[in-house]
């Protein structure tokens, strides 16, 4: 398994635990989560696809145009994306 | 209306015309949200709970569990909006 596998897998479990019961400790799972994206280079854009994956296989009846609305969603995280990658890029160039 | 109104409601448009008629162009907006959003600071995770409150007004029979999914989007988005604001800070520090 990739680490990009392995991060999905990982979203996908601290999901599902999140929407059973959804405590403060679940929650939690969530900051841990983003953490760990974060150091494996996982952009804001990949986790909006992983969440619509996940949607889908957890509701398969979800009307076609909220799915689809996820698709707007990435897009404009695709910016928040490249702002990021451009930062770390000029700090790199600055170090 | 503030800033941040007038980009909720630039959100609103943009999302509602995408899902009425998801071609290249309705898209494109997108992008040109991301940019706008991120000029005016909102964070990522600002944008997930525009995104969540106009699918409840989208389609008010969502299942609550749908919806309590973009708590959990949000909870890791955030750590995303911590991080470019951190490269940001450091940013200005250097220049």
């Amino acid at each position: 398994m990739d680490i990009r596998e392995n991060m999905e897998k990982k979203y996908h479990e601290a999901l599902s635990t999140y929407l059973k019961d959804q405590n403060e400790q679940a929650l939690y799972q969530g900051q841990k989560i983003s953490r760990l994206h974060i150091k494996y280079n996982i952009s804001p854009e990949e986790i909006i696809s992983m969440h619509k994956n996940n949607l889908m296989e957890l509701y398969p009846e979800l009307p076609g145009k909220v799915l689809d609305s996820f698709d707007f969603l990435l897009e404009v995280m695709m910016g928040y994306g490249i702002a990021y990658r451009e930062h770390q890029s000029l700090r790199h160039q600055q170090q």
